[in-house]
């Protein structure tokens, strides 16, 4: 089969490898039909990710069909349509046993494109496939359900669960690429009273709003913290969310929230932040990092089915399995291709 | 009559001032029977607490007997003996609605011996006395019920609960102090299976035994995190209190706990820590602040009156209000004198 | 001033009374601008209610401007328009500190037209005012913000938040009339994945799809547990809310939830309903009754300032004071006149 | 090998059976060091738990020594002591998901002795054994170990995590058998001000003292509720646990409880009980239902080995396997023989 490969910082092809086998009774084998490239595939390939060796098969997100299971999988059987989540959970660990399938200690965790070879490819392996594959329900797209592999569980939990946000907060998220977009829809499934993005591009601006924020600041030429505390009588936002994962966007998420406030750092830190205990102290704050669990998918799945949720509103670019260089191109340049998420399909037979 | 007056930076005084009149019909007079001194009147005494004037009486805590109140006031009456707080509650903001008393903004939160004139003086105007003051247990003598003004609360509210410590937890406190111990009392309420004490001094981690920490660490001898990882199997922590109030102290702690644990700041901080999201990020750890907002003095009172908790074990000095300067001196000096908490009482008649 | 006053069960006139004054110091006059009827009014005629004795005027539910404050009222000042509260505060008892403000023990509670005089008059006395009024946002009508006095802070705590909705849950909502109305509207504010109301009328349902419901069941002629069952793959419901308040349709919402789920009694009830604990006693479920606290009024308001909750929807018939007996007989004959809400105004001067 | 097995109502024989063998790759052949007799067993013989069939070997509590595992097994190898749990947990389900294993969709729950065979023999086959059995920690006996199964996950997660018990809290157990003296147990982890337990024989009211009750009531001689109230200054109790399961029973538990308090049912019921609704619609009251989900074992298991939970004050009576009629004989007249839990182990080689 083919699969795109990295070769070490700056280095990857889509090229031909061995297909994946079992190896355990508890993987299963999927066909991709779509797969698409996260902003950590990008880390990745400037060298940030430690874990990742050379030859490693890139990426966690997959929609595809089920070919062949393992002796101990039951939730799901050949001919299946699923969608093929970033986080694999064995389902039996301390962390597993409490819904934290991202913290588990049994072998799974975020292993796709990581630790083993990834869903950037013709098939591929998932281990602990019961507790890692949702049936997709029917009269959605591949590309509708992708959605739900990583950036909508993310947006969602890491954001709006560990955010705590509640009917008529202002909910403030700090960066509008992809994840911050996922996190303003998500947001809304608890119906905050304002929500207000800030980015540096006011082309992503443009995407907050029509994913729903009611509010944006551009923070190359506005005041952020005096914008939100005019938009709030002086209090500042009920709940912040860092969504980009440098020091100063997480410093300013701290800036911008009321006493009793949460900050939600859903970004991926390369350095450490300055946490402002000398005015943060006595402010009641709460602040939470997180890896996604995934754990959220079935309720998300069901809000999807139901029409509560969109999810065809991130995928701004559509290519073929032999366009993946060029798909990748395009996640790059994002800047100037305008890309939220791109697509990766197996071209028609 | 006589209070202990602040003069600016290192100057006090137990001086004659004027007796407090009831400025609100929701005030209290309370007749000083016992009050004592917190490490927040020595942050004052050193200039660090910009909020407070020359001429100000210090003092947050005390017990006392009612002597006049207010035409609002219905909780209390002439002649009781109450438990002074070191937080007033307007009972009608925002913030006291959700019972966040230390954020008040109708004119109270930590205002005694602060914004107007505190508890270290034979009479105290007690603002909002309704949701200020607590009708003492009987039974229980004012310097155990003095615990209950502030020390205990904090270390319960800010430490234990922010810290949602929970049975069979293991629970780090970083710092043995004062606030330390309160908190090491207050874990044991939630039965964790194992309480760590980390300080610098061994007379401290010797009170913290005494207190009920399970095991204890001389961090100026012993590698913190190497011992804590050891004891819990190489986990870490389920739950790391901050007891001291500097970034180094805040970063072990956040150095200590687990992959889903959380760290419960209860220090005064002058200065932004170091925030490793670099390590933090992927580890779903959850931060959290406060001023304590005694909220839980009722539980506390009630957990005293059945002798469910101590607090006979914090005084280790006694002193009459003839002796208050003598009593700051003894604070001040606590690595000599070995002082945990100092009580300064009416002298007999 | 003239008011609504009651003379014994079924007997009610439209009659010239004393006008209020301030009894304490926490008491506000407001002249009331908008009232209405709610079902416990109805209750009371029927002679169900026996606190409430003759010469009583009725009602706990206005929009008005304020008059005239006591000395210790903080938030509000004459001249000021409000929304006056079903349920008065004191503040300070346990259940208050708590939020719990329908369970006060400091003299509060559903009050109004209950042990004291109430809003259907020219004039009401508002104990408590601080705890007890609400500012009303620029630009909604009285009508619009009566809601806010009892239905939907009912729909929404007692229903809703007692119910624990979460986004992607089934919801069923046993009765269609005002109070299941609200329901729906709140439940909405959660995101649920599918809305069910239930009733015995039509027109009711008819009303319940207008408000957002989903799915409709008429159980006078459909099974409503068969339906229910096959809308959810053989589950039952997530949360089942009950707003009729007899014993069979208590019976039936317990019917409905699935294991785990939650049922929410908001019904007034007058007899005991069967619980069937040989059917529930391992099923892991929670029932819950409840008081309205209206503490989630601030959160409604937000809501509705920012256009996230409608309520515009509830009134049907609009009357002015001198109608009073009409508005009576008009929701007093809901079945035929099809009223929701039926709202009584000033008239235009 | 040897086994207790039923042959339908009142008829029970320890008979020689087949040896169990793996069935799955997810099972674990254990061999049984000890086992115990639970009430439900007794209501088996009584025949009222209709999923037993004739043949069906009983019991689901067990302490022993893994013989055999299946390919799929991770946690667990040949050779390791281990406590078997009375409910096996598929670990896939959408109610294994959350942790509520008791409701087990994936072919698990309580399965052991009921829908498959169970502990009371020498060796028992256990379904799911990664998320059905846990290692014993060093130091512990079997029959302490034992109390682990079923008896303490019971009392805490239905009783005590359920009636959501918080420090300070007045606890009232209904029935001071078995299971409420495990609530009596499991509640002081979360140190209630005091602890009330109510049932009709003296002895078992001894046996309560003992594991911690504060205070006890015979109900055939004294007024419960009176008491109640006289003990809580007319409030009644935060938690009221119902630990008999009959309807009067849990009557008087609702009947106990405070505005705002909560009443979790641990009893398994045979007939529905009246909800006085009519009392309670307004009260703010929380009921809960549950099945053992047995996920605070791994809890339970740190609280043992760190002393901090009592297990060895349970069982009264000792017996070898070829005791067990006699054993059985010795808990069904639990009356007069005082037992409170027997343990059944497997002689000396």
């Amino acid at each position: 089969m083919k699969a795109l490969v990295f070769h070490g910082p700056g280095k990857k092809s889509w090229e031909e490898v061995a297909s994946p086998a079992l190896l355990a009774d508890t993987d299963a084998i999927v066909r991709v039909e779509a797969t698409t490239i996260c902003g950590t595939d990008l880390h990745i390939l400037k060298g940030d990710v430690p874990t990742l060796v050379e030859g490693r098969i890139l990426g966690h997100e997959a929609v595809g069909t089920v070919t062949l299971v393992g002796s101990a999988v039951k939730n799901i059987e050949t001919g299946d349509r699923v969608l093929v989540s970033c986080v694999s959970a064995c389902g039996h660990c301390r962390y597993c046993r409490e819904g934290s399938y991202g913290q588990c200690l049994g072998g799974g965790g975020w292993i796709l494109g990581n630790t083993i070879d990834g869903t950037q490819a013709e098939f591929v392996r998932v281990p602990f496939a019961d507790n890692s594959t949702y049936l997709v329900p029917d009269g959605f797209t591949d590309e509708e359900t992708l959605m739900l592999a990583d950036i909508l569980p993310t947006g969602f939990e890491v954001g709006v669960l560990n955010g705590q946000v509640k009917p008529g907060d202002v909910v403030v998220v700090v960066g509008a690429g992809p994840i911050g977009l996922s996190a303003i829809s998500a947001a809304q499934l608890y119906t905050p009273s304002l929500i207000i993005a800030v980015d540096l591009a006011d082309s992503r601006l443009e995407s907050a709003k029509k994913f729903g924020a009611d509010l944006t600041i551009n923070n190359s030429s506005q005041d952020a913290l005096a914008t939100v505390l005019e938009a709030t009588g002086g209090r500042g936002a009920d709940v912040a969310i860092e969504a980009v994962g440098i020091p100063a966007t997480f410093e300013l998420a701290a800036d911008l929230v009321c006493p009793g406030g949460h900050i939600a750092n859903v970004g991926v830190h390369g350095a450490p932040a300055a946490l402002h205990l000398e005015r943060l102290w006595d402010k009641n704050v709460t602040i939470t990092t997180g890896l996604v669990d995934t754990s959220s998918t079935p309720t998300l799945l069901k809000l999807l089915a139901s029409r509560r949720l969109r999810s065809d509103n991130f995928v701004t670019h559509h290519f073929t399995f032999d366009q993946f260089l060029e798909a990748y191109d395009t996640s790059m340049r994002a800047g100037e291709t305008g890309a939220i998420k791109v697509a990766i399909s197996r071209p028609p037979a």
